[in-house]
């Protein structure tokens, strides 16, 4: 058995990232390695800060799908891949990467990755975390404005700019393509307990494939 | 670790019968037993046939969730109950029996089965199949017109004065109970996958118990 590819999307503040992240705790990154979608937002060395400031960044084209792409193959075949590294300071890609190593279970976690055809059909198993609006407002407000030190007015307006409507445009209906949706994400212990069950399952059967 | 009671609700059509049955043809039915709530229609003797043919059957109240309730924990506990049958043609409960098992796992499948909190209170997994509304009534069509015998029109008349507002009511919302969304139940193997997963641990843990 080779290994899989799992997504995992869902909107912003619907804990995905934490489901991401307990997968990992739980098995360790020898086994579970993550690839982010935010990480590979497009390059544009080409444009002004000021230029680059006005683009939407919630939009399926802000990502540099071909690249992710290649990459989810490079690790599927065994091979390991340098993951870019996003300097949101200057809303561009750094020069730095972080190496992701090929893994028995891959997982790739973002808001608009089932928005893509592409990343669809190289995925194992697609879930999808829904949570209800107002709890993920809530929850990017804490972040944004507690960690990240953002007035509660830029946040706001963002949020109502942008994040709201590329949610109804493309995030809500790339639930569609999901296997199963997880409410909650991370937070939903029989629903991880039920994907840690499915993981344990890959990583036994892949190690038998090695002996 | 003690037994499981997983719960599959959805609406009628969704392929929540297909993805209990499923379970059962994996595991066999000396380690997962079914409790079907259609079973547990309340017995009408107090009132005529007629009577019982204006009754609503898409309500809640139309089951009896004492005597289920009592079921499942008798199950739990280990002792096998006498689920009762449900006899369509005179629209009241039969006197036969069918006797279930106490099992590592226990399913209860049913329309309605979130509405009841004491039900869901019972249970350790509780999954929704969805599935879209248009395919749920051809599903139902197809079912009743070529298996049950019925004419067009009388599916139609029920499904739109009963079936349809009673779903709106108390289905659809039951589906914030739910740990799990499964797309299309029993149709979707990575889904399906992931259940027989979380099944197979309980299963393994169950007779390491026992040992």
């Amino acid at each position: 058995m080779d290994n899989i590819l799992i997504g995992i999307a869902g909107g912003s503040g619907s804990g995905k990232t934490t489901l991401a992240n307990k997968l990992v705790e739980c098995f360790g990154s020898d086994e579970v390695s993550i690839l982010r979608h935010d990480n590979y937002y497009k390059r544009h060395d080409d444009i002004t800060y000021e230029e680059r400031t006005r683009l939407n960044y919630d939009h399926p084209d802000a990502f540099d799908t071909e690249l992710l792409s290649e990459h989810i193959r490079m690790l599927k075949s065994g091979q390991p891949v340098q993951m870019p590294v996003y300097d949101y300071t200057v809303h561009n890609r750094s020069d730095e990467f972080v190496e992701v190593l090929p893994s028995p279970v891959i997982v790739l976690e973002g808001i608009l990755i089932f928005a893509e055809k592409t990343l669809c059909d190289l995925m194992d198993i697609k879930v999808f975390v829904d949570t209800d609006a107002d709890v993920r407002i809530l929850r990017r407000i804490l972040r944004d404005v507690k960690q990240r030190g953002r007035s509660l007015d830029s946040v706001v307006n963002q949020y109502l700019s942008t994040v709201k409507p590329m949610h109804e445009q493309f995030v809500e209906p790339s639930k569609r393509q999901a296997d199963v949706i997880i409410p909650d994400g991370g937070y939903n212990r029989v629903a991880l307990d039920m994907l840690i069950q499915r993981v344990r399952y890959q990583l036994r059967h892949h190690s038998r494939d090695g002996e």
